[in-house]
């Protein structure tokens, strides 16, 4: 089923917190509007974690050790399935040495206190 | 919410056609009965790839590579979501040379012709 033009809406503006406040500004606590209190990350390279707590110490030290200055999230496809949606999607990271990344990803959406949240990230490289 | 133990055992079958047909005896036209048609993966280094005769051109030359000998998957959550499933697994691959990896992925299964099979697909490697 397809996704209403609102929660698309609502989608974008938690990507946009993500892009602008954690990739720009590594403002890290913005990830308390961005994640599920028990949302589960599935990065490549190492185990899968769970709870927002660790989820903050994880985006802590990779968005350091990766040296991003910018981010950009943008939805391939989104399909409602149920009171979630699930979303197939595209990062482009660029570095502080200018060199850039393409990243694809899949975000299982749930509402939480009335916003439209991550509540599992899985993600690898294109390359 | 949680998903039923009829559902779950018909993801376990399916699953089990993956680890046995496809890991196992290399039958790539096994994955009719494993992804829905117009299914999408997204595998580590390589662009995502739409459509269930692509995703078999994929595995084809993927386990051929790979040189896997066996090939186990273990559900560790699903969610259900409407009339879909959100499942978090992990997949213990064994090659011909002894080597194992493990591989942690998402799969957003979807009913067809009444069985439950893989739509969305992405995963990465834990190491």
């Amino acid at each position: 089923m397809s996704v209403s033009d609102a929660v698309l809406a609502a989608m974008r503006q938690t990507n946009e917190i993500f892009n602008s406040e954690v990739g720009g500004k590594r403002n890290i606590d913005a990830l308390d509007r961005v994640y599920t209190q028990d949302a589960t990350i599935l990065p490549p390279g190492g185990p899968m974690i769970e709870g927002r707590a660790h989820i903050k110490e994880f985006w802590a030290q990779a968005i350091a050790a990766m040296d991003v200055s910018a981010v950009t999230l943008s939805t391939v496809k989104a399909t409602q399935a149920g009171d979630t949606v699930v979303e197939i999607g595209r990062a482009d990271l660029t570095m502080k040495s200018g060199q850039s990344a393409a990243v694809k990803y899949v975000v299982h959406w749930k509402q939480e206190d009335g916003a439209w949240k991550w509540h599992v990230d899985i993600w690898n490289m294109n390359q």
